[in-house]
Formats: C-alpha cells, structure tokens, sequence
C-alpha cells in the first residue's frame, strides 16, 4: 500500500508537471475578493451586483410544454441551449427541429431513476426535418489550444474549491457559465488541451446508438440524479434545464427496462417545443446566469465549498463541480 | 496561477505525507483480479459468485409504507439501517421509535428537488417514546484508530478509482458495504483516523435544528439528488434506502421556502413502519449486498470507473464514490 501511494504521487507528478496544471486553467480576469462575512450561498447570489448577471438570449432557449399534470396544472419546461465552442453541430439541429415544430406530440418515453428522463419520437418512425447534420465524435470535445477563445470566459474560481481541481474525470473549472472538465490528450510536444461540458443534475444530452455520431438532437434526455460523469465524452451535452425540471424529475419512474414506459398511456405528451424567440413578447422568457468569472461566482463558489450559515459545523474545504451548480435567475421584461 | 500551482503541490505534500496516506486506508484482505473482459457493471455484478453476497439481517430493516398512489398502488420503501460503529445511537432510537409504532399516521413533509425528501410528523407535537437518547454531535464521525475494527470489512477497491482516493471531501473508500470518507483529523502524533458516511443518492439521515444534538431520528430525510456532500459530517446518516426510493423522489415537489408542503393534502401519508423482523414470516424482507472486500466488487468498481461496454468510446478512468453504489439484490426465501 505505501508502494502505490509512492506511486500514484510519483505519477501525479510525471503526469502534470506545474507547467501544464497552470496551463490547463487560465488566470481568472477578476481578483479573488475577500472572504469575511459567513453568508450563505443563496445570501451570496441574491447580494451579487447586476454587473455581475449575464441576460441569456431568448433565441438560445427552448421552450417545451408538457401535457397538463393529473391536477390540471400547465408543465413547462425550458432548456438553455449550450454556446460556442461547444456541441454546435447538435444545437443547429435542435434549431431546426424547434422551428419544424418535429417535438410536437412526441413524448417522455423513458424515465430511469438516479438517471435520466429522455424524450422524443417513441416510434422512432418520424421523418426528420431535411438538412441536419451528422456530427462526428470529435465533436464531443473541444481542443482548447485550437479554439479562438476568449480568457475573460474562464471562471473565477480558486482551484482549491474541486481538491486542487483535479478529480477523477480530469480537471474541473467552468467556461461562460458552464460546468466543464478539461484533460490534456496526448503527450509532450503533442499534448492538447481538451475540455468539454459534464453530467450534472439537469443538464441535456443527445440520446443516441451504439455508434457515436448517430444521435441528431431529435431525442434528449436529462440527468436526474447523481451526476452521471462516466458519460462524459461519451456523449454530447447540448444544454441544460434553467426552469422546470421538477415537471420531468417527479415523473413517475418506468417499469421497463431502462426505464423505459411500457405503455402508451403512461407518456407525458410533449404538447410542443419553441425556440424561446418564438414566443410572444408577453411571453418570452427572460432569464440571467451569474457571471461564472466575476467576484460574485467567487464568492457563491466558496460559500458552496464552505459552507458558514448558522446550520453548519463542519465546511467542508471543497465540493466537485456538480455541488456548484450555477446560479440562473427569472427576470422581469424591461 | 503558477505560483499557486507551486504552492498547492508544497501543501499537499506537507499535508498528506505518505506514511499518513498509506495509513488512511488499510490494505484490502483479496488480491486484485486481472480485469481482462469487457463486462458491463451489471454483468460483473450478475457473475458474482454467491460466496461474494452479504445477507441482510430483516432486523437491520425499516420497512415503510405509504398511502396508496393515485392509481391505487402500495409504495413501500425499505431502509437498510447503519451498522456499527457508525450512529448507533440514533439508530437505537430509530428502532425504538419503529417498535412503538410511532411513525404510523406521520407524513411525507418535504420534498426539494435535487436534494432531499423528508419525513416525519408534520405537526411537530406528537409525543416520543420514553428512553430515546440525546446523542451528540461526536458520533457523526468515528475515531477509526479508537475503534475495534476487522481489517477485513475494509474495501476491496483500488484507491486509484477515486482519483488516488482523495477527493475535495477527503478520502473515499468503502467500509462493511457502506461508502465512507476519512480524514486525519489533528496534527503529527495526535492526529487520528476519522471516517464517517457519505451523503451519496438514497443515503438517509437525521433531521435535526441548530444544535448539532437536536436530531433523535424521528425526523429522517433521504438524498434524491446529486450527493450533497457538505452535509458529511454535519449530520447523521444512519441508513440508506434499498427498495422503493422511486416512491419517494417522484413525489411532487413541495412550492413552500425548501421544499415543504403547504397544505396537508399534498403529504403522502405514512401508514406504517415496521422492524423487518416485525413482519410474518411469508413477507419477510430478505436482500443480500456485494460484499466490498470481494474481488467481484473489485471488478464491479473496476467496470463503473472504466466502461468498457459496447455503449462507451473513452472510459473515465476513474470514479466518484457515489458513481459506485454498492449494488444490493433481493433474495428469495430460504
């Protein structure tokens, strides 16, 4: 045992030498800020300046309507869709999708508990809309050192915060907003820095075969439970649930295998599906993320990671990524 | 960057030296299994052989059931109750509470998306057994190097899975079936082995006020979602649900502040909740875990930290240790 603790820092070492680690994650653009008061996270963010709050386009949203609950109750559901450089291949198909009105009457045909909830075509027999892509795996990721990237994007947050920043699925750090693992792939001279979106609670991924660029966007699912981050790479991410995922996380689970229905009648109806920019004036949905590189996110990252409000005994002196999610607000039309 | 990069790899160094971190986690009692085939975790776990499996005592079970569901189905949810050394005390009261009936007529009180449903009684008043005890806020960890432990119930699994074992909340591994975490905590020749579990998916603990003391085990919760890790240590786990958590994490989610309901019609009621060893014979529950110091847990956590099933292009090469739930089966009778 002391032999392979001996080996694995021996590893860690050859593995990322400083140069690299420092490499991996860009100095934020904003200076850590004092950490003084013992507020909690939701103190943090509902303190947060407007500057420090990011408007999301409604173009960049979907907007999905389920079928009225037992109750009679409405069930929306809206997804923001993932930006550049990430997945933009799929997102441009969802684009078209929305705009074919292709979700409406489809369904939720699977939900698996700890998991996901997927939905789209139970048929799997309705015609696409003309002119999607079919994008490669390589698409799953994003080389970092090929990308036209801009630094102020990365997110102000101390490494310490994820155990260094290196967990079991690579280095954790967050993009624009976004949860994102990076690794270097390759080695020496060769060595490319790879990032790419990760499984937390209700982010969207494209459903797909076992061949890695069969999924076009038509059937999603999002996660429900327990970050599941061996799917990372695996599959793309498109966006994420910013409002309504209790209408799909208490849906009642499938009997199937997998998850899946067994029956027609258990489905929710997916009622239709609209690019945010669709809707009415009245209607649009205006929504802003707290800037992931402004001192606010700070703040909100260190409170999450160490938690101060009076319940609390122990911080904790880290969290992964997925127990930082980021903050996104409902705001008032102007 | 690069000087905190320099400064991180110097604390850790002086932090963790490496006879401490090979103390941290004794030596599994099996020798690692070559993993040559590509089985999926289902398959690893199908194969064990039954010399691998742990039968659950029904008398280590709370059997729990709910008012019948909109169509008029039977919920029962089962809780598998903490084993020593960990929260004996609240598990004690739990078994008394259990053996007068206390929780029949309770409620389902809470339910938060993405973290917690709870229970217990909703008017807060009603009367508790004599003879529960007050236990305090040190038995939410235990003293690994004070207690009397069998080398042999440690976990067969490479520390390797877990990111070298260490992760932004301490040392992951697994202990009698149970994810656990560790820590020194204290310096030099005081410094002691603490471990305590961890908050994964379906893990259920005590609800308690400010006062760390205040919880008796009358109010419980359970986690239905990602794992909220900054609980650990902040309050006591003492079981983990088997059977039926999709009872419980799709039930609708609670509109008041936290997730409480608002009115009483919207709580699933508790009809009752027996010891398993309470029940006839014929409805005995009877379960079995994978034995964690077994070369097929090995191989099980082997196969979720690298999928190697058709399904996956890159494995992880690693996993969180809730991405690793200790697969439980039931048995029929004997």
């Amino acid at each position: 045992m002391k032999h392979t603790a001996i080996w694995n820092a021996a590893t860690f070492a050859l593995a990322f030498p400083l140069a690299l680690v420092a490499q991996g994650v860009p100095p934020p653009s904003v200076a850590p800020p004092a950490i003084t008061s013992p507020m909690a996270p939701s103190e943090v963010v509902a303190s947060a300046p407007a500057a420090d709050w990011v408007a999301i386009d409604p173009a960049d949203l979907l907007v999905m309507e389920l079928s009225a609950d037992a109750r009679g109750r409405a069930r929306r559901v809206i997804i923001q869709l993932m930006p550049a450089p990430f997945a933009q291949g799929w997102v441009s198909n969802m684009r078209a999708l929305a705009a074919a009105h292709w979700w409406d009457g489809t369904s939720v045909n699977r939900v698996q508990d700890n998991y996901v909830v997927q939905w789209g075509d139970a048929s799997e027999a309705k015609p696409l809309p003309d002119g999607l892509r079919t994008v490669p795996q390589a698409e799953y990721e994003v080389d970092f050192q090929g990308a036209s990237l801009s630094a102020d994007r990365y997110s102000a947050v101390s490494p310490n915060f994820f155990g260094g920043g290196n967990d079991p699925y690579g280095r954790s750090e967050f993009y624009a907003g976004w949860p994102v693992a990076s690794m270097f792939v390759g080695t020496g001279l060769r060595a490319r820095n790879h990032v790419w979106p990760v499984h937390c609670y209700g982010m969207v991924g494209v459903g797909r075969g076992l061949s890695p660029d069969t999924g076009t966007g038509a059937e999603l699912y999002t996660v429900i439970g327990h970050a599941p981050r061996h799917l990372d790479r695996n599959i793309a991410l498109v966006g994420r649930v910013i409002e309504g995922i209790e209408h799909l996380s208490s849906l009642p689970r499938g009997t199937g295998a997998l998850g899946f229905y067994e029956s027609a009648e258990e489905r929710a109806v997916i009622t239709s599906v609209r690019l945010g920019s669709e809707l009415a004036a009245a209607d649009l949905p205006r929504f802003q993320y707290l800037n992931t590189n402004s001192s606010s996110f700070y703040r909100y990252s260190d409170a999450r990671a160490n938690r101060r409000d009076a319940f609390f005994i122990v911080p904790a002196g880290g969290a992964d990524i997925c127990n930082v999610p980021v903050p996104v607000r409902r705001v008032p039309a102007p």
